[in-house]
């Protein structure tokens, strides 16, 4: 069976590091995604350069990726947001609203039902402007602000932005645990008949058990993180997302297909993790591969 | 739903530690465990205290905390040990296994075989004298010196000490994942009627995702350590067990009963990771407990 794992590092993942990572090691960043096998990367985000300096060189970036072959997208909060989408030409927009008044009003200056209303109105124009649209429902099961976030909440917002090509459900700032994975998105998949894809975050140690609670559940896709970085600018204490390499590595154990190859992601990771000089949360590349060879010529390479 | 969390971190957490924890230390970290809601804990080690230094006063620890209501187990590994058991008034004795020859060679100092032998007799005599037995089989997911483990090595140590009152299928190296998780113990319930537990390492961050497969394929009991640390002196690179406060959090979250207090074992927690003087791998004591007020009075009063 096959899963498809989205790196949303150079997005997710760097927005919330202090060091400023240069252009063009995000560049090299997502070639050695691209050469691991990743063939959806979330590059960048489309913000005001003032509230998210990290990303102010969106366009930079993916122009310097614009030769390879893969299926880059880039998140979109207003109409500014889509025409600079359209101008640097990449292939999917993802709108993210989140669960809660709270963290809306703070994440995207509006509250809940304004943002869905807008989304609804950017999803068309994306639409029209062909490229593919994505929907992210993040603090699905938990807000920083709110804490609980009933279900319904969750569902208004899927049901209020109907014309996507792929729901996203996230866990913000990993609140999730398995049993509730399972129970929302069946819910979820009760109001949409859009692919269902994932985003968890590992703040509490529950988001690996999340992520395969999320494929049993009919989850087709999971957001993860090269080296397991990220956290979220406006969400109090969020950690890093589920790490690439060691999803990776679990998923290929139990038979899946990913596309992905376990050396080109330690690669990848470990010029993340040069570059943030600190330990990413990411596992794999702190032990031995397992079984003994799995990721030999990374860890003899560049580590 | 019950699980029943066995801690062993007084045990397998504090055995690998380079820190020696003083018997006080030791005391204490159990009568907060016990405090927390622990019922079951795995208190030391009988090995020799030239092999295990950290282990050498399992008596004087035991002494301490013999006026507590917890059944409180030991491992064995020979005739010696079990005699200083039973001298103890330990309640259980554990009788670890480890499913390749090289491996056991290491731990044991003889061939699986014999050791399977040994064992035999040991749980006969440890049952003559009245104690609770329970068998591990150790590496049955990956074995750090031979790589992976084929089931029929694990199924014939199982079949090999039958009178045992529980059996414990343990990942020492962290290479299991939930699919495999799965299937091995499905073979292992193939072989034996004795209630289930689990052991997971989250050295390549599957192991709280495996503890949930456990749960799903009929393991009613799990091995966690307080604050997530642990290892094997003699496996390599071996990281630390699951985390109970983890643990207990996400199933205390989808329902399950632990019996356990995300407070107390928190306030078990913050002794630990003082005494090693490192953060220890556990999440849920670096970051806000969700809800909001789950772990509060420990968070606002230790740490």
């Amino acid at each position: 069976m096959r899963v498809e794992i989205v790196e949303v590092g150079p997005r997710d993942g760097l927005q919330n590091e202090a060091v400023t990572v240069p252009t063009g090691v995000k560049v090299e960043f997502v070639r050695r995604l691209a050469a691991a096998g990743a063939r959806r990367i979330e590059v960048t985000s489309f913000v005001r350069p003032d509230r998210v300096p990290q990303l102010a060189d969106a366009e930079e970036v993916l122009a310097g990726v614009a030769d390879l072959d893969v299926a880059v997208s880039a998140l979109v909060f207003n109409e500014r947001g889509l025409r600079r989408a359209r101008a640097a030409a990449v292939a999917e927009v993802n709108l993210v609203l989140v669960a809660t008044d709270s963290f809306s009003m703070r994440n995207q200056g509006a509250p809940v039902a304004a943002a869905v209303a807008s989304s609804r109105r950017l999803a068309g124009q994306a639409h029209d402007a062909g490229l593919r649209v994505t929907l992210t429902v993040g603090a699905a099961w938990g807000c920083p602000f709110e804490g609980e976030v009933d279900p319904a909440q969750v569902l208004r917002i899927v049901e209020g932005v109907p014309d996507v090509d792929e729901v996203c459900v996230a866990d913000t700032i990993g609140a999730g645990t398995p049993g509730r994975i399972t129970s929302l998105l069946g819910a979820v998949r009760g109001v949409t008949d859009r692919p269902l894809r994932c985003h968890f975050h590992n703040t509490r140690n529950s988001g690996y058990a999340n992520a395969y609670a999320a494929i049993t559940a009919g989850a087709v896709a999971l957001d993860a993180s090269s080296g397991g970085i990220g956290g979220c600018p406006f969400a109090p204490r969020a950690t890093g997302n589920i790490a690439t390499e060691d999803l990776a590595w679990a998923l290929g154990r139990d038979g899946y297909e990913t596309g992905l190859s376990l050396p080109g992601l330690l690669d990848a990771a470990a010029l993340v993790e040069r570059t943030l000089g600190r330990q990413v949360p990411a596992q794999l590349g702190r032990t031995d591969p397992f079984p003994p060879g799995a990721g030999a010529s990374s860890l003899g390479g560049t580590r």
